[in-house]
């Protein structure tokens, strides 16, 4: 049977306080075995479990914290809209994106693409 | 060459205005040959002229505003959020949806996925 909404939602949502604030584990455990990164949309996808975390790994030292906007889901499809910042000392480097992601029955995540430019990178 | 940022935004810009004031043809100037339409994500996809002419022949006729939100562009492909309300006397229904869409070099659009739910549309 095909995820509900509501635990499409969950993973939504444990993804993005993952990302900001927990392990590469924390975030790999929310993707389905097999799954596909596509960060920005127009990148080569990573295809392998170690090319996904290896891509976690770079931004699980970082000070940082992040807010979902925006959320749509219909039939094992979602996106939403998010931010995270990363807090270099004083200063803030801000990135809003729109994610889309599929999803398996369990609610895992099976592929993510991020469409983002460089105009939606801001630092203050 | 890849249509610009610019030009993609032109194109969306354009497509919410079409949808809420402007004629089928408006909204089908804007569209590539051989594009698809499948809105919501999870029904079947629309792949002729006529079918996607039908589709935004049924909401022609209505009086709706649209207001566009969040958007975000790479390497040809955009998502964004939008809302439309039809006004129907006095009652309003308002519908808000993140599209996905793919363009082609001349920033026309190749494919559209709308991704909304039941309860995205809200009646007021």
């Amino acid at each position: 049977m095909a995820a509900s909404r509501e635990d499409i939602l969950n993973t939504i949502e444990s993804y993005v306080k993952s990302v900001a604030g927990g392990t590469v584990d924390d975030v790999l455990a929310l993707y389905a075995p097999g799954a596909t990164v596509e960060d920005p949309v127009g990148t080569d996808p990573r295809t392998t479990e170690e090319s996904i975390r290896e891509f976690y790994g770079i931004i699980e030292p970082l000070e940082q914290t992040a807010e979902l906007g925006v959320v749509k889901i219909a039939a094992g499809t979602a996106a939403f809209n998010f931010s995270l910042t990363t807090h270099l000392g004083e200063q803030k480097v801000e990135i809003s994106v729109i994610d889309v992601m599929t999803f398996d029955d369990d609610a895992k995540i099976t592929s993510m693409k991020a469409i983002w430019g460089p105009e939606d990178m801001v630092t203050r």
